[in-house]
């Protein structure tokens, strides 16, 4: 499928797109830029032979497809310096979580004669780092990618093939539907489970009671999803600050009706709440994203 | 250990407790006082050989041990039931998640001959109905006993062994430091989840948008807990108002500052924060409240 495909950051998701490439052989050879020397060790363990470089020099000049998996923060260093070494023939993509500050950001910094169409596997764990990658990690799951009216259909198929060979289910969007949709999907549930954990904290440290003890209730699960990685998620809260700053104002308005029904013992309304939550549920797991198993199957 | 245990309300928890007694043969008789046909033609399916009674007459009056598994809701249309039934030496204790309110209510409620301790097994899940009980529920979980001076040592002694046999690791505390801990372990996570759901299906109807095809970025692990008994979650929501109004103020206030962090793109503060979280999961897990497999061991 490709000559020679370039892989720069290789923590988790780039180091699962090794293996799947790999796996699936469709490139004859697999280049990786890494910074972190840990990294390129982990890496090494693989055995994908894939070729390390040190920095995009005129070394990379015949790459067909470039794909940053590098914390979003990163790219604007990244595009000057692809600029001065890539050829037009070449697809670049990036698997970034926020969409209309990339586009913004590519299309400002971006030598016009490149084409860069962006992607979003949604593809993900509380891990990072290659040690946790997977070859089937995109297996089944949403790549979504933007499309803009100037990308060639050429290169958009090819990318689109790239995706679904290595297991992901493709569908386009704009920047700004997308940037919502996962405000609310995935943006704010890791702030509300960040911040439901600093709450914790804070009332560990008011009240000097030691509570993580006593975590099995529910705390527990919020906890796995708060110990995602710092970078990549400050990048994420960020770069989408206007809709994350929507989907709080909508939390605590909806959080305050709470606390008013609580506090007015008004059982319709509070029941009804409770009653209608249990429809999503069924929709996730009718729609497999999740096991049907009751506490995750966990034992 | 048990000459007649009775078990009124036999769902989840109440068919736990009974399997978990058949299995250890700790009493002679069980007895099962259960309104729903459904839940009664699925316990029979679990063979434990239990009695089921239909009301509280004076067929109970050889009890020796009561354990109340309804909701919290239920309980002061019991307990004039049990004042009538019951003789002096039974024990009563409940299961229910919170305990100030409990306590006050069996205070006011009971009559002085008979003894209530109350107890709140940590152990539960997204699922109701005896059909998903376990024998094995309790193991290695936390069992709180809420100890009160009036409680005679012996039978305070006869409850903690009743749990431990089961598998429990028992604890006492006070009814107040009991409610505050599981508000923000427990109840604000519970509260919290519903809230997202709730707030998911606000923006899908303003925005004429299906998010939760796209839920695997975090809204399905809170979809779970939002799944959860609605009429067991009311009754600890209103049973519990005063700390659950404090948990959600101390949520806002800090839901609050992220919003600050993020809108004043805050580097050192909105990291410090999503660093810290990380070594509450570190605990949980070297807690053994939860497994250390990513994703929590989900493929």
């Amino acid at each position: 499928m490709f000559k020679n495909v370039l892989i720069i950051g290789c923590g988790l998701i780039g180091s699962s797109v090794l293996r799947a490439l790999h796996n699936k052989k469709l490139s004859k050879k697999i280049y990786v830029l890494e910074k972190s020397k840990k990294n390129i060790s982990m890496i090494k363990k693989i055995k994908t032979n894939c070729k390390f470089i040190k920095n995009l020099n005129h070394e990379v000049s015949n790459i067909d497809l470039v794909i940053i998996c590098t914390p979003m923060s990163e790219y604007k260093k990244i595009i000057p310096k692809l600029n001065q070494s890539l050829n037009s023939k070449c697809l670049i993509t990036d698997v970034g979580s926020t969409k209309k500050n990339i586009i913004n950001l590519k299309n400002r910094l971006l030598d016009k004669k490149l084409d860069w169409i962006s992607s979003h596997p949604i593809a993900g764990s509380e891990v990072s780092g290659p040690e946790y990658g997977n070859k089937n990690l995109f297996v089944n799951k949403w790549c979504i990618i933007i499309k803009e009216k100037k990308n060639k259909s050429k290169k958009i198929n090819l990318l689109k093939k790239f995706w679904k060979k290595i297991g992901s289910k493709v569908i386009f969007m704009n920047p700004n539907n997308h940037d919502k949709i996962f405000s609310i999907t995935s943006h704010l549930p890791h702030l509300i489970a960040y911040n439901l954990i600093k709450t914790a904290q804070d009332f560990q440290k008011n009240h000097k009671i030691n509570l993580i003890k006593y975590s099995a209730g529910g705390l527990r699960d919020f906890s796995r999803i708060a110990a995602s990685n710092e970078i990549m998620w400050r990048d994420v809260f960020f770069s989408n600050k206007d809709n994350m700053i929507n989907a709080i104002n909508l939390f605590i308005k909806n959080l305050n009706l709470f606390k008013k029904n609580i506090n007015n013992k008004d059982n319709k309304n509070l029941l009804s709440k409770l009653i209608n939550s249990k429809k999503v549920r069924k929709q996730i797991i009718q729609l497999r994203h999740d096991i049907s198993k009751p506490d995750f199957g966990r034992e």
